[in-house]
């Protein structure tokens, strides 16, 4: 613990490795704007680590679950300074150990991120509920092939019926799945997901089950004080919600696709230039492709009144997820990553930021005030303290969209150019949109019969050794980006495919990996791989060494990829040379994910300490005893080359265990 | 709030009040066995204040969500020494405020305590679904009344009905409440529990709605990273949900008085002498009837095994609100309150301490250690590692209490007398089991057609000044116990009747309140009232000034009696004479309970600083804008004698805008 915290310092220290992070963050600097860089360099200001982030958070050895708390419990391993005022306690007030207090607290972590992804997947599938059943007009189904294909695979049958019958029954599966009673059996897009083998998974009793909603309700039941103090039980809930969690973003993509049509590839660009001098700019931001997909819509409508304030036109771009969502489908270019928020405000470029939910920093309330940038807010989850408020309801999409963009526009007027700032840096070209669909349309141009064959036949021969799924946020932590950015290359290098969503895809984009000329970075097979499929998809170049497979909810697409190999190579999950990586996770959704996708048997990395040192026991059942259980695994590595060593080293040994 | 933390400890320093507590403790930890007061002390232990109880954790300045944190804001209140060890920061690294990140605290902690609800409430519901469908013969329906009344408060016709058909329609309603679609449809159960005047609660959209899992899943939404950072959209989430946890107490409670019958009163006893020496000592513990009911049920069956075993029988006795089920419904004697579960064990007297959820401590597993005691876990949310666990399910209830009383039975070989301790002190005598039902059974004996105008003519005379409603948890924060009886005593001096529930209940029963002699602690008006009350209901004696109303989920059953004053009355709930007062709040459930009843518009007290102090804000909206929403409000006041003042004050203040 004591070891990877150091580690992590060592990353920071060596600094912002994007120079467009480098220049904005110092030209906020200078003028007295705090960004999250910042945040953290006050944790290191002092050298004997007075003030570092506080140790018993830091173990996961803090409590402040009731009233009679807060309590905080003594490792060993802590530094001096810290025992010599510590209480030196073993329990907390009501007993709690090291081991069930860590777990109790990874639980709540859990349970924050898999509510949030269920919170996304009621949003979605209100919405789609209402389309099905013909009760609003501003949305509809886009994706007919994607609408038969997503009941086929829940075994709702197609012949004979209307497209909204069908949603209809897909809308009740899902509720089923989401809201309805609990019971034993298995949830419906859980067994749409899964592949043949799940056997491991059901031993464990590890495989998703109805009436989520209720599950959720016992897993906070059981962290609330005077329950369980199982780390075992803990940590199980913990893994059981998590592989749920991967059903959940399954549910909230399939249901997308249908809204607004499967993604294929596209070329767009990321960075801050991608914002306009010239233009009304208006940035998406959050996670609900129903609210950024109506913007964009919308916006070139509102042409000649953006000229009538002076501007050229409205320029719309996207960050975070929301932003990931509408390149993915409309090519609609990316301001930056998650982390680059509070930078893209303060080019002072920004007529309007529209926020739905999740990622969404409220230090931007406190930034937008030193320029004339509106912030507004669309859903009551994501609410901020004295901002713009407009209710986006899905029976009013249209006027809420419009309602944001009039808004920008009346703001450009206050713009003051003089207080904008721009990094030198042009924005990074990009190819977004791979889906499972779109890659498979690739592969049929090998073998329209059977696509998944000449990809496992690639898996096979060695041209492509393994695939690497990079996913979840940035870090201030760690050096900002090249966890993941180091990892991406050196699993390229060595010949294993790297697919990457969200935060991870956003920095691989703008360090210049999503696009052909990255294929320079790649092993001789894989490139020549990467050669013969673009030319083959008739692309005339490259494809991409890493592929943006979206955004975060977008990580079941791997999973449905990873289900299609598996069956095809007659494995379960946890045989596949695939790994996934959460080099830098941040928010607990990344924690969802992770867990979720070592639940299900993958072997995971993380790249940043987890508030697990308090328990070795915890750290030994995630990153040794689980994969008795469910073939996964945690691997905790800070270092990004010794991660990505580990787990080449876990394809290895998969393809060895699986005779390839 | 430094001012709060001082009082706290000065009331800390008057030790114990009950001789038992203090002769328990004594002799445990002369053994070195350490008890929750140990703990405090060690917090306490440190001159200096430097291994105090964490300054950011109880100013609620302290995040822990995300793995970008932990971080932690300074308060310019909190002590020197703390402030010169801390960044010094205003806002954590993703940007929340002071106000945000105290509200998203508490709105978590509001979360647990609801869930915990919820959770008790779907155990309950499961088991009366099943016994409604005829699925399962170790439950019935017992109370037909009881089911006829809930039937016609939800509005279901009960003509021409068999009392399963009614069953099944209250259990859909309750589905429908607890786990349906969320809609903007009132809860039924909410509907029923409510008086006819509660616009002002429409007003501030504090009525409960229906889809209640879906609400909790929001909540716990929006205080995951880079969500709301709102301060008045978390606090108003809280009430909404503390609202709502006020209406899932109240399904449960009945539910289970149709399962279990309606209390009446019966005089029992409590403290640690109703262990038996020569007996199989059984101890319930924990939340749910439906285990404690069946242990008790069973018991008397087994006596020629415990004779057997060397036992004159088996004595079943209870703690917490497991305990408090069956002493209401069975007049089974109580060992203590819940925070004597650490000694109930150290008597070295108990075979078997079988709990299913809630405020079980963790600690018990190391305190059975040095006994022969066997701990048994019997549901998920409450397995502790290492310990037994016989999954307690409605449809094998038998077989499973009959396991536990076999359990105990064989341990009784091993028990060893001298090891065992009993402090000298003996039971006291406490007259238990008032419900609404009960008290109008009184009350009708004075007017056998409308039982409620004589308690209204005895309110509106001034013979009885108000009621308070004391309610939650006990604290080893504060002088255990004598928070809520110096309250109770300074109350019923000044001619306010008190009804207790939970462990403000049963710290009254140990410090004599409960039974008829306590009628001396009254003023001349209440001790009439009560005399002539008891004599009436041909009691033969005076009733006690404290009812003990029951469990912590019965607080719905002094709701229920004040909406019927209300209506009476023709008031809304806050234009009442009745306050409530959580006086040591301690779990997470006493938090929903107390802000849930200020929801609903009444003045609520609490006696352990909350962990609100970074938000000066945040308490102005709880202790003083509230008023202007519910009508309700929160007085946070450590010292017993002024929290009875300002509640005396605020009962003056309702009857004279009353008019009477």
């Amino acid at each position: 613990m004591q070891e990877g915290l150091h580690q992590e310092k060592e990353l920071r220290e060596k600094g912002v490795a994007d120079p467009q992070i480098h220049q904005m963050r110092e030209h906020l600097y200078n003028k007295n704007i705090t960004t999250i860089w910042d945040i953290q360099d006050a944790y290191d200001a002092d050298y004997f680590g007075l003030k570092d982030r506080c140790p018993f958070g830091s173990y996961g050895l803090c409590c402040r679950n009731c009233d009679m708390g807060p309590c905080r419990l003594l490792s060993e391993e802590m530094p001096e300074h810290v025992k010599a005022v510590s209480p030196g306690l073993n329990r907390s007030g009501c007993g709690k150990t090291k081991d069930s207090m860590v777990a109790s607290m990874y639980l709540q972590t859990v349970i924050r991120g898999v509510s949030s992804h269920i919170g996304h997947a009621f949003h979605i599938l209100r919405c789609f509920s209402k389309v099905a059943k013909g009760e609003i007009s501003s949305y509809s189904i886009k994706d007919e092939r994607k609408l038969k294909s997503v009941a086929l695979n829940l075994g709702i049958r197609v012949e004979g019926k209307g497209k909204l019958e069908i949603a209809e029954e897909i809308s009740e599966a899902a509720w089923d799945d989401l809201s309805g009673r609990q019971n034993e059996k298995p949830m419906r897009f859980a067994m749409a997901l899964a592949p043949k083998n799940i056997e491991k998974l059901k031993d464990a009793k590890l495989v998703p089950t109805q009436g989520v909603a209720e599950s959720i309700i016992q897993g906070v039941h059981s962290t609330a004080q005077g329950n369980t103090n199982s780390l075992f039980g803990l940590l199980h809930h913990s893994l059981f919600l998590a592989a749920l969690d991967i059903v959940s973003l399954y549910i909230s993509t399939e249901l997308q696709d249908i809204l607004f049509g499967s993604p294929s590839p596209k070329t767009s660009e990321i960075g801050l230039n991608v914002l306009k001098k010239d233009m009304v700019n208006i940035v998406v931001h959050g996670h609900l492709p129903l609210l950024s997909e109506k913007v964009v819509e919308l916006a070139p409508g509102f042409k000649k009144d953006a000229e009538a304030a002076g501007a050229k036109g409205v320029n719309v771009v996207g960050i975070c997820c929301s932003g990931n969502e509408i390149l993915m489908r409309q090519g609609v270019p990316l301001a930056g990553s998650t982390i680059m928020q509070e930078l893209v405000i303060g080019t002072g470029l920004v007529e309007a930021i529209c926020v739905d939910v999740q990622c969404i920093y409220p230090s931007l309330s406190a930034i937008k005030k030193e320029f004339h940038t509106k912030l507004i807010t669309t859903m009551p989850e994501g609410r901020m303290e004295g901002e713009q408020f407009i209710h986006f309801k899905e029976e009013e999409a249209n006027e809420a969209a419009v309602k944001i963009i009039q808004e920008a526009i009346s703001a450009y007027r206050n713009r003051n150019i003089n207080k904008s700032f721009l990094p030198s840096t042009a924005p990074q070209t990009l190819v977004a949109g791979f889906s499972v669909e779109s890659f498979m349309d690739i592969l049929s141009k090998l073998d329209s019969k059977n696509p998944l064959f000449p990809l496992i036949d690639l898996i096979k021969s060695g041209g492509i050794k393994g695939v690497a799924l990079l996913v979840g946020c940035l870090s201030p932590k760690v050096q900002t980006d090249m966890s993941h950015v180091s990892i991406a290359k050196e699993m390229i290098k060595n010949n294993v495919l790297v697919l990457a969503t969200g935060c991870a895809a956003t920095a691989c984009g703008r360090h210049g990996l999503l696009n052909s000329q990255a294929s320079k970075y790649a092993g001789l097979s894989l490139r020549k791989v990467l050669e013969t499929l673009g030319e083959k998809a008739g692309l005339g170049m490259s494809l991409p060494p890493v592929l943006h497979f979206g955004s975060c909810v977008d990580n079941s697409r791997a999973v449905i990829l990873a289900s299609a190999l598996a069956d095809a190579l007659g494995a379960s999950l946890d045989q596949l040379p695939i790994v996934v990586s959460a080099a830098e996770q941040a928010v607990e959704k990344a924690t969802a994910i992770y867990l979720g996708a070592a639940a299900l048997g993958f072997t995971t990395h993380i790249g940043v300490v987890p508030k697990l040192g308090g328990s070795p026991f915890a750290v030994k059942v995630l990153t040794e005893d689980l994969e008795k259980i469910s073939g996964g695994k945690i691997i905790i590595e800070v270092d990004p080359l010794g991660a990505a060593r580990k787990m080449l080293e876990v394809i290895y040994s998969k393809r060895k265990n699986l005779g390839i």
